[in-house]
């Protein structure tokens, strides 16, 4: 996409926002068609169900619309690659991203922007307005806050709390590398992985890494690559990823890392990573440069030095990375067996799954992933999701995950 | 509506509930037809919209969905009149109130349950989720508490604050009141008026009252009247309304009241109201038992004793009181010309605006209000609030009242 294309789209994109005054709309599933049914939805209907809940609040679920309903709540500390913009500036994401739950998974997910960076009150606000949902979608917290966020919710709550940012992201990313390595047909426990940036996301991938089972995987950032005694841009997230990673306690610089390395990962910053960088990877590399909007390579660069499988996050080449392939389904399948919360294997399942819709007969360098608009994936990714929830014993219910699957087929169709 | 009906209506109520498992939905306003689309809507289309509302927050009302989004907020303890019932089992009478918002006025809004009876966690919560939303509906909060937070939230923020419980219902009851004393040929300045119930909702009606001119109005409630210098069921509130109501600083109870009393208006409890109690009242006396779901006298004998004007909470009796005539319009007003806050005046202009579409040549004993399903209603509410908004200095924006009126038709039959 060329820069006079992207301005195209600013100006576009500011009279779309302008034109419809925001996006997301709340309406009745039930036809209001007379006095009667007013009188079963409101006043003196509600007061049976109000009576039924109370005795038991489990019954939340099967008498409102919690059991759809999530919550996405940012502080808009880390909006995109914007920054800290504050809460109502976070809104005109926080309203697109509601309406991909919709479309993706038939979710309602209600935009929640905080007027607090204060960790302690963002989590005694979610808290305090927990009991309508059925889950919780965190978005744009900066790090490391966000860790700490996440934690304590997850702790504090019974439904599924999920940073969207690191781990829809990490999700997929897994996703692309389970279909990658088949490509280039390495193992992923004998490959040399390096991961640029130490953020949330970052983490996250790192983390999703290791549990799959790869052994080497270096990380870095601007204070260079992450070891233990590093002194310089740390904090206790980075200080543990420093003992889970770089087995070799390798010092230096992101290039020093690359030599011999078979995947690169990077979620950092536009035009870091050099063709000459790409030429000292192992044979066959796979390179996923995925900073937004600008990779920090381009894949046509990385493709021209020899990168065998390239994926950016961007939708105008090959193999898009974008978290869209993992939260809807994730959630529905977590929503629909009522899960107490998303667990490490329940997120590797959603990968698997998420790679397993590409055939083996269609794998090749050019098509690791299924497209964005893929309306199969979501399905998929929830009857995955709620198998193992089942499995795991998270789940409250157990629901045959075909019909969790065909359930998410109607619900986006119908939308 | 007998004993009998009420079952049927509490099986089929909850049969209603379970079978659509809550009732709201959040959907797009923009048909998401293809990738461009969601480009505009989502990435890279809404960075541009975020940049323009962190340049200027007071943007977000014409780039998101913030200026219709209401967030209905409670902490379930006053539910309908069944009390203290928490978040989740107040989530079905939210989920109604949300529909009326919607059929009524066009307005989305958020059930929000919260999971705090502390009030100081109460305006802490609304206060961090606010900067999403255009205004807040309080409800089926208790009081005194109701009056704390309502108080301090509306100094916090600089969008409507409206507790529905205390001002809708006062805003129909003064409608109600103004018809009636056309119809029995009284006026406000010289009737003597009880109000049984000291609560939130009978605060609210008797502060209305005294600023729309009666000068003459006595509270009651299980301790006997409310004067100076009582010492039993006493609280801020209470005292201050005690200073404010009872010229005579009559004490004794609600039937020593009555005795030549003009208007009735009972928000208390069912039967508490004899034959002979209204027997007493000043001739062409009006009555309001409001109580809910039964009034505190019936309909049919508060007529046989001489009641020359009969209003109660109920659909099945002539003049339902109801404050369904009052909200919508009310925030639909509000929001439409962004107005700071929800004054007096502007409720007392909801009152007349209310009372005003009742025909001089239909109004009757019978007829004092519109019908609640009355579609003409909200924007006629919603124009008047508007007017008396930019007359008084709170709305940001001037906007003919005539639009506003015919733009919440319009919204209305689009829905």
């Amino acid at each position: 996409m060329s820069t006079f294309d992207r301005s195209i789209i600013k100006e576009e994109a500011l009279k779309h926002h302008l034109r419809h005054r925001g996006e997301i709309s709340i309406v009745s599933r039930v036809d209001i068609k007379d006095e009667h049914v007013l009188g079963l939805i409101y006043n003196p209907g509600a007061a049976p169900a109000c009576l039924a809940i109370h005795a038991d609040p489990s019954q939340a679920i099967n008498l409102t619309s919690k059991g759809n309903l999530v919550a996405g709540i940012t502080d808009g500390s880390a909006v995109l690659g914007l920054g800290n913009i504050g809460p109502e500036a976070a809104m005109p994401v926080m309203e697109g991203k509601s309406l991909l739950f919709k479309a993706f998974a038939g979710i309602d997910a209600v935009p929640i922007c905080l007027n607090t960076q204060d960790p302690d009150a963002f989590i005694a606000t979610v808290r305090a307005i927990a009991p309508a949902f059925g889950g919780i979608n965190l978005e744009d917290i900066s790090a490391p806050r966000c860790f700490e966020i996440e934690r304590r919710l997850k702790d504090l709550l019974d439904i599924p709390v999920f940073h969207d940012d690191q781990h829809g992201t990490a999700v997929v990313a897994l996703a692309a590398v389970l279909n990658a390595l088949r490509v280039v047909g390495k193992n992923v426990d004998g490959v040399r992985a390096v991961v640029s940036a130490t953020g949330a996301a970052a983490i996250s991938v790192s983390r999703l890494l290791l549990r799959m089972g790869v052994q080497h995987l270096t990380m870095s950032d601007q204070f260079g690559l992450l070891h233990e005694g590093r002194t310089i841009g740390m904090d206790f997230a980075r200080e543990e990823m420093a003992t889970l990673t770089n087995r070799d306690q390798m010092q230096g610089v992101l290039a020093d890392a690359l030599v011999g390395a078979d995947i690169f990962i990077g979620l950092s910053v536009a035009n870091l990573v050099t063709q000459d960088m790409i030429r000292t990877m192992a044979d066959k590399a796979i390179v996923f440069p995925m900073a937004n909007p600008d990779p920090e390579i381009s894949a046509e660069d990385a493709k021209a030095a020899g990168a065998a499988v390239v994926g950016t996050g961007r939708s105008d080449f090959p193999n898009q990375i974008n978290n869209v392939l993992a939260f809807p389904g994730i959630f529905r399948g977590a929503l629909d067996v009522q899960a107490r919360r998303i667990t490490e294997n329940m997120k590797i399942a959603a990968s698997k799954a998420i790679a397993s819709l590409v055939a083996p007969d269609q794998l090749c360098a050019e098509y690791i992933l299924p497209k964005t608009r893929d309306l199969k994936v979501a399905p998929a990714v929830a009857a995955a999701v709620a198998r193992e929830a089942m499995a795991e014993g998270v789940a409250r219910v157990n629901i045959d995950p075909d019909l969790i699957a065909e359930n998410t087929s109607r619900l986006i169709y119908e939308d």
